[in-house]
């Protein structure tokens, strides 16, 4: 079984119908066409929140386009070292800004922690124009590391914001699995939490290629739409962003989704404790972090597991990520074969 | 009828059933899959040369990520000024190549003209680090009007390129009508004529969303995919570029379709001309620029026509667009109407 | 005699007298001094308002600097096509604002008309984000061919700015010799015709090195700060730069010396008319552009002139420029030897 | 007496002489004079190697300048926390390199150590395009905290550049007052090391405003001079750059400047620990930095020294800086008044 990555998966049967149905018909290019209309009610109604949607295929785009239009080119992104911004968008997040400056600091499971982010900020010398300032922050759930913020850690978060006058941005690429995680509506975990955008993730989770800026600040749209834009992010065929955004939100398929890739890596920890594995934090989301020896994961890797080491946690550390289509059934029979 | 644009069609047949085939199961992630792995070999055959394939989403990046690769941060990049890079791509030239310069030059039909462009180089003056020295040109074909080069005006423009150490690119966003139109083979027109890379455009012509870099000049290519990265270009589930692209050259699909939009073209233009308007130039790809009075516009409004204005060649200038999925029956039925 | 530029010339005594004076003692850094303090009360009393001052060392800086604070990312700036932001600064307008892009316009002797202006921004097609919109109009005091501006034509042209929305901003490299010549108050053909900002030139005119971007909305001032620290503009020793321009206002020393360059070009365009030389538009600044015979080029070089050909303006056409230590004297010597 | 920066310091008698003497006649602008001609020969003989030389007016232009030379806009520079680069050049090395990314790491008093750099390089985990690579590393040559390296020390970073096939950089505010200390030759802490291009800083040992990029490399050169016109930092009246470098290099001035700096700091540093006050690291160039109890640091704030707290080694530290101008008898009679 491939646990290497949730982006090996593939889309899911919803997404499929709906991209077959738009497929036969001629609709107004750029966003204009009916389908791509619906996104703003859609969304706001997700959120209980009048918000702006602007989708983007990936989420290197939906991460780097949202804090362009959060930072000056003067100023810094607070995040996590290990955060996605940081450590896997090469330039990314300098080249859309103009220049600011990622200012990654240190919490477990790659979390922020409100109190040393407010430390953090505080602490920094500030000698006016020579140095960067923090202007936003950023924060990902769930995080790279598979751990879910609390709502009351979002809203802790949000108030140390508001206290420095900083912007709060999040990276959603697996925000379904959060949710599915912490059973509390959506809008509870961001902007309720003070979360001015996020990069609301679609594509890990069941969809071909479409993460969507959620905008909680809809005066921010403009300057989204002309970074979209200017970075070749603008589909001609704006509709089939859309409407993998509105099959994978419908009926709440995100959840059913996300819910299936918890349940699995569960099951997956539970059955690599029994081995002798144990998690380097309690499993939440859909990614597993394990600490085993190299005699154990040969072991699995013999059964037919496909995984990673993650190095930056140990030499003896590995990864395991499920995903939408992961099979829980038979998670369960790779157990007798161990 | 729809003639606003060939971006209002759908994606055809060949390109939904090769995506229906890989939505099932789980494969590498950003370009590691075995669909992904053929492009390379598959337009190396289809070019008769051996090419560095990248593809991506859209058009604009296509265009923007190649000339990142093709012209310093300090140099100019020649074109016509109606082209897309010119009027279309807001500053992306500018932001993906940190701040080169767009250098606009006239030509009949948004065509260069070989000669024309030889003395527009010769004659700048060069100011050493104070003046932008053109490092490329970027010539688009069919053109933003329509038209095609032939293989000797390419070749010609090509060899102003190689006397004054220029690079040269090609906008190929409907190179499938144009070749369509010629009847030559790829390489007439492209590296065979000094083409160092092109964007190959597939969205308007039966894709959903790829267009693909096709880099002649294969040293190019960790910097294009460097570029690809840093600007959210890069997919995670990479298979399903790739997927949309060998689906539209197997089989010939991409000629099989750009002839459909061409013969539309030309369909179309008879029923104009005979109702009384006149073409600004002759019908080669699937675009058509044609004068007409006001009245007679008005009139194809009435029968069903969609289309725009087209202010920059008059007032009394229309465009309209034929695509892949465009009725031949119907324009014909279209003119009893009338 | 060297009329090949005024950045050939040295600087004034008044400015080796200030420098020499601020020589020996020690002082606060980047500004924070007593001689840098005093500029804002300067320059608020020359422009009768309340101004902010950034001084810096070149005049590309200061034009390139305030354009960043002017001009979004995505968004255009009419000027001259002879101007100096579009041909003589390297991609620097590009590279301060993030990518904007400039959009460049005729107009007689380097000088933009307000009606053409208004034409040519209205007359723009805005396809929202495709396209690049004006967002400010760059005009150059005296112009790069050594025309000056009206009062009216300021206002004029301040007009149509807000009319449309837009910022205004001058290039007054050779401000000092326009205000001589239009013998009016500075604020006339600044901030009372609509002038948001302008690099108030001194290098070429007396200093060693400093031209002033004064902002006449003093909103600006922060991110122009910003922006000159970052790139490597804001001096440690800064009390230098405000040393200089202090001696360039005080006693009207700037006026005086551009008085002298005014007179001389004056003078010198008399001597070349008798010779059969011809003005391509009226002597008004420190610059002369003639048309006159090869023979008669070779004639005055023979008498020990340096000047530079000016193609742009055609093959027979000489560009000739006075300087604030032009001796008037030895032109008129100059005549009886050709 | 101010010990608050080296930047409090006026120029030195030798700069003045210099700029005095070159205040009265016309020469060409932009480095075509005979003054800024002799540059690279006097620069080269004082390397004892033909370099390249290309000066600037501040220091933060000259290391952002030589880095966006050095690496590309996708890769990573490798330097100390502390730096100069990292904490007080704003954004400016994202903004000169086109989003190139510091990569900071820790070493006693600022200074890189060759074996923890070498593991540092080594342990980052190539993901290819998504992560970024390190292409330079950066030193300050005396560092920061006013360390000098050792010519061993230097050369075995140099080393370890060119093992991982890395460009070295040298910060050279203050690379005098090292090779006074060091009583090396020149070559011997650069090129012989490993260096590839050195930022030489005159502006805080005597010049007014000058440092120059020396190009060991001299393929750099016109990429560097690209650079600095696109930047704004080719100055017009360039030889009052080049006045400054030659009277600051001739008969060793920059080396009697930095001797009186350095021995001040080593007369200040005895004075200080008779009072009680620790140094944190050895005095080798002109900076000091002292733990002290808050009562010694009032007592001395009350016997008339200026100077700032440092808190980023602890709030009990402070940083003391002497300057070419600094009276070493001065200091010897504040002991008097403690």
């Amino acid at each position: 079984m491939n646990f290497a990555s949730d982006n090996v998966s593939p889309f899911c049967p919803e997404v499929l119908e709906a991209l077959t149905q738009d497929a036969s018909s001629n609709a107004p290019a750029y966003g204009g066409d009916n389908i791509s209309q619906q996104l703003d009610a859609a969304f706001s109604e997700l959120f209980d929140k009048e918000v702006a949607v602007v989708p983007v295929a990936t989420g290197t785009a939906a991460n780097c386009i949202s804090l362009s239009a959060l930072v000056s080119p003067y100023g810094g992104v607070v995040c996590h070292h290990e955060s996605h911004i940081n450590e896997d968008e090469s330039t990314g997040v300098a080249f859309f800004t103009g220049g600011a400056k990622l200012l990654p600091m240190d919490g477990p499971a790659a979390k922020l922690e409100a109190d040393k982010l407010d430390a953090f900020i505080a602490d920094r010398v500030d000698r006016g124009v020579h140095s960067v300032a923090p202007e936003c922050v950023a924060i990902t759930q769930a995080t790279e590391l598979g751990a879910v913020y609390t709502v009351d850690e979002v809203k802790m978060i949000g108030d140390v914001c508001r206290t420095h006058d900083l912007r709060l941005f999040m990276d959603g690429a697996r925000f379904a699995n959060a949710v599915a995680h912490l059973k509390c509506h959506p809008a509870d975990v961001t902007w309720k939490a003070g979360v001015d955008a996020i990069s609301f993730g679609a594509t890990k989770n069941g969809a071909m290629a479409v993460d969507a800026i959620v905008l909680f600040d809809t005066n921010l749209r403009h300057r989204v739409e002309q970074a979209r834009k200017r970075s070749g992010h603008l589909h001609s065929k704006h509709r089939y962003l859309a409407t993998q955004l509105l099959a994978y939100i419908k009926n709440d398929v995100w959840l059913k989704n996300a819910d299936n890739a918890n349940t699995a890596a569960k099951t997956l920890a539970n059955i690599l404790s029994k081995q002798g594995a144990s998690l380097t934090h309690p499993a939440q989301g859909n990614e597993l972090f394990v600490r085993m020896p190299v005699e154990l994961a040969g072991r699995l890797r013999d059964a037919g597991m496909m995984f990673h080491g993650w190095p930056s946690l140990g030499a003896d550390v590995y990864r395991f990520v499920t995903a939408w289509n992961t099979d829980i059934d038979q998670i369960n029979q790779l157990e007798s074969g161990l």
